[in-house]
């Protein structure tokens, strides 16, 4: 087992100001602790039988059968007809059997490479890696100011993601740097993810040549021969629900799926909006969307590896908007971790993604209300764990850091229980009798670090202690943890050719880009 | 599945002032809605498999065969030498066969009575009930200052269980009234949750005379013949561990299990200090002890029904405090859970129990950790899920209210997915076929707002609306939604001949007690 614990006092020392010039020197020298693939050594949690799984697959098939799925690209359209499916203009009806022999050709776990190789993590089986969270065009400052994200943000997010052991990925476009332009924005931020961490990274997908610049940025780091076959790029393309890939979603999907790099199939569906109001029959439509695109992927690149995935939310009656931590999020969660497994699938979910405008408990509730299915559900990829607010219009700083701390709960969680020390434990219980107490057995002393989830931003302290600090809340903590840790930070190493190569790309194609779109 | 959307929405409205005198008096002609026993339509999450499980029971044994435990009370070393055991003073030893035997008397389900018999609810098998905290000296109350509890706040407390519909009981010292002696206190406390509810209620345990003076009262409500066999208050006896049930809490076993009233057997265990530092060794104790409790219930009254459960904790190593929603109580209850379905034993755990001062984030997310692993763990009598802040110190009005929300969303997941509409949803995937919407589907309209859970404290408008209701998080709108229902709130009826002997014996017994103890 992990010593997590361990790695999370490193962090959490890290995060914390004093010792000067010379102790931050030393700080650099000793590398930023991070967690390993979390391997889970917990089952699943099976919500319906597999009579039901089959069901809902039945569906999908018969959607993608006889209504068909929309593919709005000539190209795209062009290969259907070649791989032999039945294609009208841009509606694509597929059958199940050519659906599933595309759908075999993935691998079912891939190695996900860092420009750190100690942080390369496994995506698929029994593993799962936390994301932080993506698309935010606000921030929740470090004052609790609700305001534009920018550039200075973005950098800060990606420095939190480095320092917080149990991000696996410094994500891409944490909050967008409004700032700058839209046709430029790309270079920026990932820049900013490349030079700022040394995780593995998201790409963009807005534009095939933007994507294709993601892709020459990763070049450069990684080495041209070695992006060509191996992953190092993950990247979100949306179905339209219901049932429509678009032009914008197939020339990404294109582009990454050449070069084997990871997307990620995932309908973003508003149940009862893009969706029917049922949780049985949205997830069996964002299966049939979700397969449809990763069959597409192999008919661009057969054996490239894909993830399946889902972004399910309800939609609030009373404003129309997105909802978070609602059970029947949860329920598909189980759904479609059922049917990753019979797909045998790598796949993604979302684990703090909530509707709160605040840090606060409503924040919490939902958050935990997700994760805890996104862990059970044996999600491989799980992403927007840290930072999410406001239905994934805000990226909050203090948020950021509880979700970091979070996760450590679930990392250990997910390890299960451990019977290594049982016998030592039961001679603690004859040591000590009826009516003694443990707290100076060998077996207590021993192990009382690493037995049990101890919380630094969380408060536990007596009320009068707490008082005394000034009565905070965990979203004040948070945001004096958040300013803690980006004081202390120190980038990690980085070659500098490498580092001049990816400036001068950037500058280049800051003066190629034309500063508007169209 | 029943329809908890709409009774939810009855009691939003009863939850609004407003329409004056009249409009109260049709509210209280109407009763206050109230879900029926949880009927969990999902299956168990065995987090370790059989064999795990039978390692756990055998160490239990093992503890209770080898080292034994102590009952420290002269009539129950004398049962328990009677019945077989090995008995050296206080401490007893008991073989498994005893044990075994003993614990296969207690029922796998019995019928909880409520003075109103529509709240009757069922405890044990695939039923589950929501219990509201018990025991807080303070109150954070409706200005959010925290402060000594009150008989004031005490019916306070009962009022809001009373009227939220996902509680299933009133339980009984939700905040202590401590402006009242403690030897009177007890006649106070059950006065108040018999009269300003109708749901079942719990007992006191604090001494003899207070537990048969609540059977006195029970018997007023409820009719002396009646009370002699069935179910109609649950009390608390937890075991002082390491292995000691003490002379109090035996005293209190034995005076409701002769009336066969259930007694939740439950050691409290601050793992790490009263346990070993391991889950698993926590456990084999925690188990042995509650084991041990069930079985003397047995000998005092065969067959009389009883609750196995834990309440299972780690200590901070910073502060020595109880810790709230980590991990390692949520893996503990799905130990727990599996030994229960072995012995057969409906059991008790914790839902909403957290460490936080406030109802912050912290809260929520120590919340819904502990609440998911209490569903899936196929918990009986889920307690603690209304009003629990800082280690069960603090009773908290805003918490109370927005658990009780939170209730229904776990109300909603523990029904499981529906595939009863699966056929419908499927058509109106057809009807409007790629990049349609459905909110205009028939299925849309007939099912939208049954389909998904849909708060009312939890807020998802836009953040232009938020802003313009005050900006406000959960913490002060569950303040604001707490003055509400109170002040809505209308009395259950009750028998006047009743209400007047109630209140007779409470003045009886006023005279007849001292006021200080000893």
């Amino acid at each position: 087992m992990v010593d997590i614990d361990h790695l999370s006092k490193q962090v959490s020392a890290t995060g914390r100001r004093g010792g000067g010039r010379e102790a931050r020197r030393q700080a650099r020298a000793k590398a930023v602790p991070s967690f390993p693939t979390l391997e889970r050594r917990i089952p699943v949690y099976e919500m319906v039988p597999d009579e039901a799984i089959e069901r809902i697959h039945d569906a999908s098939c018969r959607i993608l059968e006889e209504v068909g799925i929309d593919f709005r690209d000539d190209e795209a359209a062009a290969m259907w007809t070649a791989a032999g499916a039945d294609v009208s203009g841009y509606r694509v009806r597929i059958d199940r059997g050519l659906l599933m022999n595309l759908v075999a050709k993935v691998p079912p776990e891939f190695t996900l490479n860092a420009r750190n190789r100690e942080r390369n993590v496994k995506v698929g089986g029994n593993n799962s890696i936390f994301v932080p969270m993506y698309g935010a065009p606000y921030v929740r400052d470090l004052d609790n100011k609700r305001r534009y994200g920018t550039l200075a943000d973005l950098n800060n997010f990606h420095k939190l993601a480095y320092m917080t052991p149990a991000l696996h990925s410094t994500s891409s476009i944490i909050c967008e740097p409004m700032e700058i332009s839209v046709p430029k924005r790309h270079l920026h931020i990932i820049h900013s993810a490349l030079t700022h961490s040394d995780k593995p990274f998201m790409g963009i997908v807005t534009a095939r040549e933007r994507a294709e610049d993601v892709m020459a940025m990763a070049a450069i780091v990684f080495g041209e021969d070695f992006v060509e076959d191996n992953p190092v790029v993950v990247s979100i393309t949306n179905c339209n629900s219901p049932l429509v890939w678009d032009a914008t979603m197939l020339d990404a999907m294109k582009v990454y799926a050449r070069h084997n790099q990871p997307v990620i199939l995932a309908p973003f569906a508003l149940c009862g909006a893009s969706t029917a109001a049922s949780s049985v029959g949205a997830v069996a439509q964002v299966n049939a969307e979700a397969l449809a695109g990763i069959a597409f992927t192999q008919l661009v690149r057969p054996g490239s590896p894909q993830l399946y995935g889902q972004f399910m939310v309800t939609v609030d009656m009373k404003s129309g908007a997105p909802m978070g931590g609602t059970p029947e999020a949860a329920q598909m969660m189980f759904l479609m971790g059922a049917l990753a497994r019979k797909y045998k699938l790598p796949w993604r979910t979302s684990g703090f993604h909530v509707g709160s405008k605040l840090n606060d408990a409503q924040a919490g509730y939902e958050a935990n209300m997700l994760m805890h299915a996104a862990i059970l559900s044996g999600a491989n990829y799980i992403w927007h764990v840290a930072g999410w607010l406001e239905a994934g219009l805000v990226a909050g700083y203090s948020k950021f850091v509880t979700d970091g701390e979070q996760l450590v709960a679930w990392y250990k969680y997910a390890q299960g229980v451990s019977f290594d020390d049982f016998a030592e434990a039961m001679a603690a219980v004859r040591e000590v009798g009826p009516q003694g107490h443990f707290l100076g057995t060998r077996h207590t002393l021993e192990h009382f670090e690493s037995a049990f989830f101890m919380p630094d931003l969380m408060d536990f302290n007596s009320f009068e202690q707490w008082s005394a600090e000034g009565s905070k809340d965990l979203d004040a903590r948070g945001r004096e943890k958040a300013k803690a840790m980006l004081a202390a930070y120190e980038p990690p190493p980085m070659d500098e050719g490498i580092a001049e190569a990816l400036r001068d790309f950037v500058a280049r194609r800051e003066r190629e880009l034309p500063d508007s779109v169209g």
